[in-house]
C-alpha cells in the first residue's frame, strides 16, 4: 500500500541510522571488547592512582554506569593536569588482567580541560557528597556518578514509555504547555505574560487587563493535558502525552517540583473500569522490569540495596472506597471527609500485602469529568492505584459521556468545547495520569524527587 | 554484566509489550488481511452511500489514513443515528471485492455516538473545508482527515527523532522550561508567576519585586534549552531535547508561533564545524526518508503533489558568509548589515540547485556562545543550512571553549555558571536547533505553521 509518489528509494538511506564516530564509547567497549586492537576513547578521570610503574586511570564517558581502567605507563608523556576530573583523550590497546578485568594499555594521553580542585571545583574524589550539597551545584551535578546514572535511567524510562505507547498504536499528542482553561488547577496555577513593555504597548487593546493583552484571556501553564487528550481520542482514538506540568504549590516537601513531567493516557472505547486497571497493570510492570534489566548497573550504582519490588509478581488488587474504609475503621483508622490519607494508604497496602486499587470514589472527593458511576450515582468510576513505599502513584478514571449529566457538572463557560465532545460522534473513554519524578524515585530508590531531573524547580529555587 | 540483585526474571513479562485488545484496528486489518475471518473493528463513519440493497460505510479509526469500507445489508436491524460522523462499532467478515478491494460485510452494527450535523456540527460530508475554517474548530479538528493525518506524522516524526539519537547514544535530556536565564531571548519571552494571591502573600519577602516572589528570581519561559545541554555534555557526552519553547513576539504570519517543539542536539568532543555539517546532513536525510516511507499514506492524503525532495540525494554544499555575499553581489543583491534575508537566502538556494550551509559568520550577527574562528578572529566558526521554500531550516556552531574569550564575550552574570562549565573538565562541543514545525511544514508541504500541530497558540489565540 505504498504510494510511489510519495516514497523515496530506501537502499541507500535507510540503513544510515548510525552516524559513524571516530572514537568509542565506554559502554561498547565494554559490551563487545576487542581484546589486542587499538581503541580510541574520551571521558572525564573519575579516580586516579599512582604506582611504581604506571598510572591507573578509571574514565567515564557518561554512555554507562562503569569505567574503563586505563593503564598509563609512567614513561609515556604525560601532561601534569592529568588529575581527577580532567577530561582526556586515550588511544590504546585493550587487554585484559590476570583478574579479568578489562583493560586499556594506554599509549597516547591528551588531557583535553584541566580540572583543578582547589580551583574551585566543588566535588572531591572518592568522596560520597550529599545530595542537598550536590544540588547547590546545578551546572556540575551531571558529573557526578549518583546523577549520571539517575539521568540514565530517566532517558531509559522516557525511552521505554514512547516505545511502549507507539507499539500499542497510541498516538503521541503534544498537548500545550499555554491554556485558557482555568478551572482544572483549583487556583495553584502559573500564570503568563510578555516581559516586554513595548510588546504590551503594541497589543493593548481598550478595556483589556494586562493579563490578557497578549492571548485576548489570561493563559496560565498547564496543570495536566487530559482535556486536550480526550478531544483527539475522539477523532484518533488511543493517545497519550509525556511533558513537563506545573504547579504554583509553596510546598518544599520531598515529593513536590514547581515543573515535573507527567504522562497521560487516553483509551478510546474504554467502557469499564476492569479494562483501565488491566492497562495500567501491564503498563507498569513492564516499565519496571524492562528498565530494571536495560540499566541495572545504574540502579545498582544509585543502590545497592535496590532490590525487584515484590509487586512485580503479584496480581494486583482491587477495593471499593467503602471496604477500604471499612478496614481502615477496624484498625481504628478514621477517613475524613477528606479523603483517604497517606498514612491510611500505606496501612491498606500493607494490609493487602501488595498494590491496591481503589474504585467507586464519591463524587464529591473528585474532578468534574469523572464518569457516574451506573452502580450508584453517589459515586464515580475512578481509581488510585496504592504502592509500597509510596501510596498513591497512578489516578485514573472512567470520563463522563452523558451529555446532560456532564452538563451540569461543568465547572465553567469556558470548557463548553470540553462538553461538546460529547454531542458528535462521541465514544466511551478512559485514562490515567501518573508523574515520572515519582515513578523514578520508586525505581531508583531516590529519597528526594528534586534529584530525579537534571534541573529542579521549587519555591525560591529556579537556577540556571 | 548483569547485577543479579538488581535483574528480575525476564520470561514472563519481557515479552507482555502489546496490550490485548478484543476489537482491531483498522490499521492492522488493512495490513495483513484474515479475510474470511469474524471481524470487530471500531471508528467513525467518514461516508456514507446507500443502494438498493445495501448501505456502504466508509470507516476510519485514526489508525491510518485509509479507510475501511463496511459493507451494510439493509436487512440489518440499524439504527436511524448512523450518519456522517457517528461513531461505530461493528463485527462481520472480511472479503474481497471482484475489484480486489478490503471489504467487511457487516453482520451487526451498533452506533456508539449519534453526530447530527444540523444540530452544530462543523465539517460536512465530502468538502474540503479550507484550514482557517477548521481552525476555529480546534478541539474538533482532528476528525478531519487531513489534520489527522498531519497529526500522525507528527508523532512518526517525533518517534523517529528519538530512536534515531537513542541508537547513537545521545542522552534525552529534560532541559527546564522554567528559567532564570534573561539574556538570549532578546527581550522576546513570556513571564510567569503564580495566579493565586494567597500564595503570592504568603511567599512575599520584603524589597521583592512581584515578580521575583515564587521563584526568589524573575522566571521565564524557555526560548532554547542549548546552555543547559551544554552543562549535561561536559558531564555525559552526548545529548538532545525535544521540547516546547517559547516566543513573545507579536507575529502572525504563516512562519510563527508563540509555543513551538524544538530539537536541539549538542555533541561531545565535537571540534570541527565540518563533523557538525556532517551530522546534520545525515541526521536530516535520515528523518526525511524514514518518515516518508513510514507514512507515505498520510504524506498522500495531505497533498497529493508532496513529491521527495531533490535534496534527498545530493550532496549539501558549503559556502562561507564571504562568499555568499560575493554571489548575492554578483546578482545585484547587496546583503546589510543585519545579514542575509529571506529572499537573499532562497536566491542561493537557487544558485547552488541544493541545500547549501553557510559558515564562517561575522561575530557580531551571532550569539555571544560561538566559538571564534581559528582562521578569522572576526569570524565566528557558526553555520546555517538554508534548503528549497524555506531557507534557514537549522542553526548551530562550535562553541566558545576559551575561557578567556568566553569571559569577555558573557552578556550577564546570571550567566556565569556557563562560564564555570569551561574550568573543570572542558571539552570542545557543538550542537545544533531547528524547529519540528518547520521541519513539518517542508516534509508534509503544509502552508501554514498552526496546521502542524494539535493546538496552536500565536498572538491572540489561546483556545481551549
Amino acid at each position: 500500500m505504498l504510494f510511489k509518489k510519495v516514497c523515496v528509494n530506501l537502499s541507500s538511506y535507510f540503513k544510515i541510522g548510525l552516524v559513524p564516530k571516530k572514537y568509542s564509547i565506554i559502554a561498547s567497549v565494554l559490551d563487545k571488547p576487542k581484546i589486542g586492537e587499538l581503541t580510541e576513547v574520551k571521558g572525564w578521570v573519575k579516580s586516579l592512582r599512582i604506582q611504581k610503574e604506571f598510572i591507573f586511570a578509571d574514565v567515564n564517558d557518561g554512555s554507562c554506569a562503569q569505567k574503563l581502567q586505563i593503564i598509563i605507563p609512567k614513561n609515556l608523556d604525560i601532561d601534569d593536569t592529568l588529575t581527577y576530573g580532567s577530561s582526556v583523550h586515550i588511544t590504546g590497546k585493550l587487554s585484559k588482567s590476570p583478574r579479568g578485568q578489562l583493560e586499556l594499555l594506554a599509549e597516547n594521553v591528551t588531557v583535553l580541560g584541566k580540572c583543578v580542585v582547589l580551583d574551585g571545583y566543588p566535588f572531591n574524589p572518592r568522596t560520597i557528597h550529599p545530595p542537598e550539597y550536590i544540588r547547590q551545584y546545578l551546572h556540575l551535578r551531571s558529573r557526578t556518578n549518583y546523577m549520571a546514572a539517575v539521568l540514565r535511567v530517566r532517558h531509559a524510562v522516557t525511552k521505554h514509555i514512547h516505545d511502549y505507547f507507539s507499539k500499542n498504536n497510541f498516538l503521541n499528542i503534544h498537548t500545550p504547555i499555554l491554556t485558557s482553561n482555568d478551572c482544572e488547577g483549583a487556583g495553584e496555577v502559573f500564570k503568563v505574560q510578555p516581559e516586554n513593555e513595548e510588546t504590551m504597548k503594541a497589543m493593548m487593546q481598550e478595556g483589556r487587563n494586562r493579563d490578557s493583552v497578549y492571548f485576548g484571556a489570561k493563559t496560565f501553564l498547564t496543570v495536566s493535558g487530559q482535556l486536550h487528550l480526550e478531544a483527539i481520542c475522539r477523532g484518533m482514538g488511543d493517545v497519550y502525552t509525556l511533558g513537563p506540568t506545573f504547579r504554583a504549590e509553596n510546598s518544599r516537601s520531598r515529593l513536590h517540583l514547581s515543573e515535573f513531567y507527567m504522562l497521560e493516557a487516553e483509551i478510546a472505547f474504554c467502557d469499564s473500569i476492569e479494562k483501565l486497571q488491566s492497562f495500567i497493570e501491564h503498563f507498569l510492570k513492564y516499565l519496571f522490569v524492562v528498565t530494571r534489566n536495560t540499566n541495572d548497573a545504574d540502579l545498582y550504582l544509585i543502590d545497592k540495596n535496590n532490590k525487584a519490588p515484590s509487586w512485580l509478581n503479584k496480581q494486583f488488587l482491587t477495593l471499593t472506597y467503602d471496604e477500604a474504609r471499612n478496614i481502615l475503621a477496624a484498625k481504628g483508622l478514621d477517613v475524613s471527609d477528606e479523603g483517604i490519607n497517606k498514612e491510611q494508604e500505606l496501612t491498606l497496602v500493607d494490609y493487602c500485602q501488595a498494590p491496591v486499587f481503589i474504585v467507586q470514589w464519591p463524587k464529591n472527593l473528585k474532578s468534574f469529568y469523572m464518569k457516574e458511576s451506573p452502580l450508584d450515582s453517589t459515586k464515580v468510576d475512578a481509581l488510585d492505584l496504592l504502592a509500597p513505599l509510596t501510596g498513591e502513584i497512578v489516578g485514573g478514571s472512567l470520563r463522563e459521556d452523558d451529555y446532560t449529566k456532564l452538563e451540569k457538572k461543568l465547572p465553567s463557560d469556558a470548557l463548553k468545547w470540553y462538553l461538546e465532545l460529547r454531542k458528535f460522534g462521541n465514544i466511551p473513554t478512559g485514562g490515567f495520569g501518573l508523574g515520572l519524578e515519582r515513578i523514578l524515585q520508586v525505581l531508583c530508590n531516590v529519597p528526594n524527587i528534586k534529584d530525579t531531573l537534571p534541573f529542579p524547580r521549587w519555591p525560591h529555587n529556579c537556577d540556571m
